[in-house]
């Protein structure tokens, strides 16, 4: 896809695109350790058009609510981020929190501080530690080449980071898109995704802008599973600030002309290489699953199978000791709620077919777990009802899971 | 409850109400440890009325087709059952093995082959080895003191059996109601269960007793979760052989008379029992997790978050780590899809309140990790919505669920 395209850049940041930066600072709210930078600011110089997807969840955190207000007009001009904390579950104050980080950074870049988004993860139910954010926010300097350290600021049980930037040519100019994202554990992201950030210098209208990372987040984002839990601070941000020149992408929402089509499929890429990360880095994980749905009777069957699929912990769990138990994968097809028939349908693991038309193939035992044994798994469940297909991303399921997760917060 | 209405037997299996025998055998299935009985029979000296509910997954073990079809005429006489394979997708011929069984099981009783009914469990996708199995069947001797035989018979990863056996007064008569009960991986039953068998001397009409047995399945089995994954073979049986003498319980499937009032308790206070057993032994696991949703708009709604709350892996982590991060609660609350209002809601893990009114309230961190580093952990989320509770069951998750479902055919 990306040779014909548009191209990767080697090292690319969220910074990449021309007139973003970024920085971070240590503020001592993630990890008493003096590297674990916590406070994170991503601006353009100058005001963007702006997109934002949010958690599905009934419970939201105060900056989920901030910043979804702050996007009613379609506007932004930064973002502020903390890791250690949500600020979910925390009432009026954490609001009021929520909107002096956004106060703080605007006073502190000169930008209006309903132009300023807030995003933040980390332990729910606990108050943020005003103090240190303030010194935090007041220490980030920002810079062209500060997207590495905005990414490594972001992350909390994360192993890595998790960073790309893209070239395309959007109407004769040369755009840039530019992402990073974070996120490992509490992943199964419903119409919304952890914290993602997408910056662009290309021109795009607003109301394209929104449609277009909704469909790429629903490819990407939303096709993730690490564990079920769909989190209460779930945001995905798009900047677009138009310094690259090009003619204005996206007359409608709909667009369909080839420069439309050109920005989605790089959306999507950019969006579908940091979602694989974020599944690859799951919690405890050594593996990322791509699950393979085909021939469903829908799209919403295809998706909701793969999605059921990948997040089976059974399945993640025989994954993880390379167990060709293929009849957890149509146990999970089954309880899905998609249409499907045991008698038509084929379950392949990699290339090896397992069973065909609902009969279990003979199979070498070893040959496939010798398939499984690999840092990426694809399993392929073709129904032959109908025409569409879905991909989803996971993890397999490890004892270090569970130990990360036993003892979070103590 | 017991203590008004009826009485718990002590050592009571599937066996002790009047006219049942049962037994178990050794085949060579599951196991080639010469104790690991795998083939087990229950009957009843007399023709039952009997119900059943089976799995709602899209992919239906053999046995479920085979005693779903057996039970249309709502009689049955007896129950084959093995371990070690489900005999789940297995195409045709894995259709003819489980009617061969009934036919064998129907043979050596002399009862008719649509009177028995077949249960398995184990891997899916293999064949059964129909050679063991006609040797396991023959191999059964059964008699009244076989309950615990054939309880320990239908287990797989189970570290123990689930049995239990009632006394209940119905129109004046002793009636007795026993059950047997395997699973302890891929539990997550909808509308149905994983293995139970429940047997009563009680007279109880056929529409009142499919009835009754659904109330009870939803109050008890479909409130258990382990690991989200629907079994394939989940089947719940009920044979009444009316030999305890009593009046016919139940004129109408709805009858609300004091006797069906009290069969339908005294049931679900033995699926209730067998289902909590089945939690508690969930794989790997250290601790029952009760969870109980209060307040909510609809049943609906409070089975959907009790069983939402139940199921989240980071919550069963961190019960595994005496962790009070109380947040998962909530977030699993939220995400749950039931109607709540984050600033009316009220969290207790046992007695002590962590968050009032969506506000986090002060606690003892040290108190709060003892309270949860009990053998049964409870946990309440008040709505303060409507008039409607549920309460589901679950298991914490472990190192030892990962190790022992990493390998598993392998």
């Amino acid at each position: 896809m990306e040779s014909q395209d548009f191209a990767v850049i080697p090292e690319g940041t969220v910074a990449s695109p021309k007139g973003f930066i970024a920085g971070s600072a240590y503020a001592g709210i993630k990890s008493p350790k003096p590297d674990a930078r916590d406070v994170a600011i991503l601006a353009s110089v100058t005001p963007c058009t702006a997109a934002g997807v949010f958690t599905t969840n009934k419970v939201r955190s105060a900056p989920v609510i901030v910043s979804e207000s702050n996007l009613t007009d379609n506007r932004a001009q930064a973002v502020v981020v903390n890791s250690g904390r949500a600020n979910a579950c925390t009432g009026d104050q954490g609001l009021a929190d929520a909107r002096q980080m956004a106060a703080l950074t605007a006073a502190k870049l000169g930008v209006q501080a309903g132009d300023v988004l807030v995003a933040g993860t980390g332990v729910i139910g606990v108050l943020l530690p005003m103090d240190k954010i303030v010194t935090g926010i007041d220490g980030v300097r920002l810079s062209e080449d500060g997207g590495h350290d905005f990414a490594r600021a972001i992350i909390t049980t994360d192993t890595r980071t998790k960073e790309i930037a893209i070239w395309v040519e959007l109407g004769g100019a040369k755009v840039t898109i530019g992402g990073a994202a974070k996120g490992a554990g509490m992943i199964h992201p419903n119409m919304a995704t952890m914290l993602a950030f997408v910056t662009t210098d290309a021109a795009v209208e607003p109301g394209f802008l929104q449609t277009a990372l909704r469909r790429a987040a629903d490819l990407s984002f939303n096709m993730v599973t690490i564990d079920s839990d769909t989190s209460t601070s779930d945001s995905l941000f798009l900047l677009a600030n138009g310094q690259a020149g090009n003619p204005p992408v996206g007359k409608s929402p709909g667009d369909v002309s080839p420069d439309a089509a050109t920005f989605q499929a790089a959306l999507t890429y950019v969006c579908t290489y940091l979602a694989k990360e974020i599944a690859r880095d799951g919690e405890g994980a050594t593996k990322l699953i791509e699950v393979n749905v085909e021939g469903a009777l829908s799209e919403t069957d295809a998706r909701l199978m793969a999605r059921t699929i990948a997040s089976s912990p059974l399945l993640k769990a025989a994954v993880h000791g390379n167990d060709p138990n293929w009849g957890r994968i149509l146990a999970a097809a089954g309880r899905s709620g998609a249409e499907m028939v045991e008698a038509k349908t084929d379950v392949f693991i990699d290339d090896l077919q397992l069973m065909r038309a609902g009969r279990p193939l003979p199979f070498d035992k070893k040959l496939a777990s010798g398939v499984l044994n690999r840092p990426e798994v694809f399993i392929t469940v073709r129904l032959n009802l109908g025409a569409y297909k879905a991909t989803a991303w996971g993890c397999d399921l490890t004892e270090e899971y569970v130990r990360i997760n036993s003892a979070y917060t103590t």
